[in-house]
């Protein structure tokens, strides 16, 4: 047994750190303010490698565990949130891509994504029923060399930016979840449309719908068999739920560190800030459960990397890390007292951002499902 | 004992309701999208009589109870949190100046503000030290028939709309919490100058900062005896953190009452939302803790009304009710899903105000010493 | 509107809660030491009226209404809690059979529990399904002037002092909850036997299981109608859930009490230890949740009195007050520190005490589907 | 990196839970009806190697690592909470005395203790205030060869078992933390004598105080150098709080695994159980609170043997772990309805047991300081 990083990891967690507060963290708020897509932040991420930690080499990608990808969004996450959407959805789509796509698709679409110049989406929700995957009301049908998409997609990060989605469809309506195909689907087709969300957060990444009107793509843009989608997006669900609980901590981690620093420099009736229990005791709460949270979060990734059943795992990541790093920042921002309500101070952002994942990617109780079902047996819950 | 409301509390309530629901609650949105501040819907609120609940009738108020102030402004906050505000320092400044101002300056300003045309803000907090009223630096001091005062005032809510201010100052800086008067400190008065924060929320009535810059008043406009502010104004905080209290129940009761219904609406897997317990339960939780809440604020406020102490009861509404608001309209987000997280709803824009009152008028720290003062007593604590 | 308690209703609570203090606190312990039942108690809680709240006054009783009878509950709690089971059944025996019995029965039975002589059981819980009344399997056959009653009931308080019971059957096993009949059974009758169960608290006051083998009763001891219990028993619980709030709050606030003078004895590090505000802060948050509960408590009461709805304020008052009084207690004894754990304090039997009312008379998750259902309505959860 | 636990460490687990099953459950609560010391589990505790984990091989023990220590204890507390003190302080003894005692004094205990024949307590804790190292008042005079001892310790646990304790006194009474030093003192020396507690759970160890009046031992019996004991207990408890940690969630594990049979084989209005999201939530969210804080404390173990720096993280250990052990344990007691609350389940007993825990060893307070003072620097808190 061994915990320690391996000198490879600790390397790239280190490189992405001095990345994060040198690039990321010092334009956070410019996004957020303009609402403007952080394209050259994407730039380069795409060239320190961030953007294709999940993509084979050959296509580009570093291809590395994934416990070093773990490593890598939370480091990230300490200076820009938000950029990180784009290291998940291209850790998704590097993966699945990687996986089960055609040859000539992965060498059209995957060295762009992970040099950062196209994004590829994750399109999975509908607007009735969020996680339903069987209630799916997409259709994908099959016209000769091609199929043909129809319906809406809702609740996508960075569907304004995307140059392609993977997007999940019934190609046999009739199956429930074993109807579900995959496909890349490029976003300059005819068909295609989108709309932004006004969203409370992360306003660079721009949210929103996509309409497919007979979207006619090549049936090499399927990925993997007719049918086979379900059980794949779920295990690849099963990995990234790990990933956001780190990105998520990351930003915690964050505002933990920032709130210390502020608090030394303040006083109160003569006396340091730390120095009253009622200010230094929810640090150290917030800071133990964000430790706790953390080491979850590299297990689950660790038994994916061996190949280990980690279903329940992964919810229990995406069910206690979003709550405790809202919480942790939300702290932060109160310990600020007036001046932690301002803009002057990135915590009233990172919670705005952060709550996002809260709801992202399944709500808690859907996290909550997953776990019982895994504790009680399907036939009981 | 008899916990009824009075005919006339139940129908003030009731009046404030359908003003909250037809004038307030349609455009709650529109000045936190423009940041404009809401100056028409003070004039309204100045004509149905909520800016002068504290007014003497005299001087164009209401006079009301404290009870009946409270139902008004929890009613009011089901249509517009921010509006509140203006209700809020209305009652500090119409009690304050209406029990302890010059005759003349209250005929010349309690008028208008209880119409809606005057706004006069409270002005304590300074920038290093947010309670600690012992240690206000800024000094007003005694020339022949006037005082000048010079200093600053930060976190000072409406601080750029506003046309005077109830100013805190030393006019003895030996004697301590002993040393401080009160004064009404007109805004264009040469000397004065401010600055507003780019806050999270309440975006219409800016918060900012308050600069006076040797500001030359006339003698009138101190309020009360010289040193006798203190206990004045940490008496009427007691009564302001009730008012406070359901301020911010008042926006909760109406995210859960939307809620409820949207979740009626709402079908996952072939069952009315409401029905998973995972899903209604929470809501029955808040709704209860909104409840228990509420009569704590009521009470409080009944206290006052009889001139029995209440400052334990006044600190612990402060202490729960931004709280439990805060966590009841995030829950209430929540439960929205992908939909919550925009502004198609209102709950992420009251998340956002509430949040304030988190910090506003005293941390929760400060609430839970002053309960603690109350239960140990002061040689303890 | 007037929230002062009436002279009456004052004086009866500092009656009780002297009374609590001289001769129910000195020997709460002893009853849990012993196992013994408090017999004589309750001859001194009949002598006082404590027995014969609810009863009319034609068969001994005070007949006081709803929240003097919650003061009532509330002081003596403070003095021992598990005497209150003795309180609470005759609240619930007294209301039902006060309303609703034969006048020879009462006659027979409600001047002898009024005094602490005779204990009437509430026999509703069967041992499949603690609280679907519906589902109640215990049997009453009609049998020209007599009803014979088979079954079995659980987790009666009291069972084994009992000297009858308020026993729920069926006397229309295909009529669902509009098929049940209130009796009273008088324990001593051939046919009835009795089981005490081992438990974690209320030792004295042994809970246990009831068994009725073809008990014969003369149809007089039916009480209302055939088929009539159900609503009625509901609308009591309404009524008893509010009671049982301020019993495990009384005993909440008797534990805060004793810990504010503990910790003001003792030092740490040459301090007060309520100086340290991780010690004093707990204790102020728990002051201020129990005063919140309490007056939800009273006002629920109020409403009974008034013949208002009050289904979904009485589940709000189960579901919040006995894990906000087990909250505050349990840190009550942490903050004692290594004593806290040791029967030389009573903290640690309240704790055991008091979570007997987490469970009893409905789960939390059952006052929060009542609680739900109130806010959704019944078609929605 | 690698999180497999090594095939010597899996096996150890392995049997322990097979012993803990076969051995330790079935008599855990004979010891708390009987109080009884589990004598002749102890010996079978050291027959299979609980009791030497940390015992140098020379002297009868296994010499674990720290990880492996730490899933015995785990394992073990499956079975019996209780019997894990005995494995808790003789790793504690085994460490601290195998590390800096006298050759002589190793030979004459250890293989003793680790057998199982003799129980050497740890005796730190004062009347006067609990984790003030620096405060003791124990005295430890040198007189020629030998050390002439007087004082009181309090909470000590299985004080009327042991045959020996490391005690803690100064040397120098002027030096503070660094006049403390450590001596083994055998309980049948002339001048000791005990008294037992009554506490609210861990029946059969029982806890109490211990008085040295004049106890005479000789200087051989000194363990380190004078002065030396401060920094040497300090980071034997960093070690010792992550096995407390595990401990607790060890019992909760079992409980928590209890619960989930016990509420599949029940039903409400038809369905099982589970099936209510208000049954399965509960669960689902403590076996994530479990699964997040059972990787805290391996960490800490991990980072143990590898002698890097551990007291944060040993801390947030002994702050989180009892608490979520009592939380997961409370709500198994609740979730088993009306049944829960006696003694014909396990949960009311292992809910008294841990309770213990979250005094034990530093209060929670203690630990967040400790947290804080790592976040702050000593400087700011």
């Amino acid at each position: 047994m061994d915990l320690a990083f391996t000198p490879e990891q600790q390397m790239i967690a280190d490189v992405i750190d001095a990345f994060a507060r040198e690039v990321l963290l010092p334009r956070y708020a410019h996004w957020d303010r303009t609402g403007n897509l952080p394209e050259e932040q994407f730039a380069r991420m795409g060239e320190i490698g961030l953007l294709g930690l999940r993509v084979p080499e050959a296509f580009g990608g570093q291809d590395v565990d994934a416990v070093t990808a773990g490593l890598a969004i939370e480091a990230a996450a300490r200076g820009d949130f938000n950029c990180c959407y784009a290291i998940l959805i291209a850790c998704f789509a590097g993966e699945i891509l990687g996986r089960h796509g055609d040859d000539a698709v992965k060498a059209e679409w995957l060295p762009g994504m992970a040099s950062g110049e196209k994004i590829i989406c994750t399109c999975l929700t509908e607007p009735q029923g969020g996680s339903d995957a069987a209630g799916i009301r997409t259709r994908a049908v099959r016209q000769g060399d091609d199929y043909v998409i129809s319906g809406e997609k809702a609740s996508i990060t960075l569907v304004m930016a995307g140059h392609a989605g993977i997007v999940f469809a019934k190609t046999d309506p009739a199956a429930g979840a074993k109807g579900v195909t995959a496909f890349l689907v490029p976003f300059d087709l005819p068909g295609v449309s989108r709309a932004p969300y006004a969203d409370l957060g992360s306003r660079g990444i721009a949210r929103g719908s996509l309409f497919f009107d007979e979207v006619r793509i090549p049936a090499r843009y399927r990925i993997g068999a007719e049918g086979a989608a379900f059980s794949k997006v779920m295990h690849t669900f099963d990995y990234t739920r790990a990933l956001i609980g780190l990105m998520c901590l990351g930003a915690a981690q964050q505002s933990l560190a920032e709130t210390v620093e502020y608090l030394k420099s303040r006083q109160s009736f003569g006396q340091p800030l730390p120095r009253y229990q009622g200010v230094s005791f929810p640090v150290a709460e917030w800071a133990a459960k964000i430790e706790m949270a953390r080491w979850l979060c590299l297990r689950t990734l660790w038994l994916r990397d061996q190949n280990l059943p980690h279903t329940a795992e992964a919810a229990m990541c995406k069910m206690q890390c979003p709550d405790i790093a809202v919480g942790a920042i939300h702290e932060c921002l109160l310990l600020h007292g007036h001046y932690g309500y301002t803009q002057d101070f990135p915590h009233e952002q990172r919670l705005r951002d952060v709550i996002g994942q809260q709801i992202a990617d399944g709500t808690t109780q859907i996290q909550k499902l997953i776990v019982a079902r895994e504790l009680f047996g399907r036939d009981f819950v």
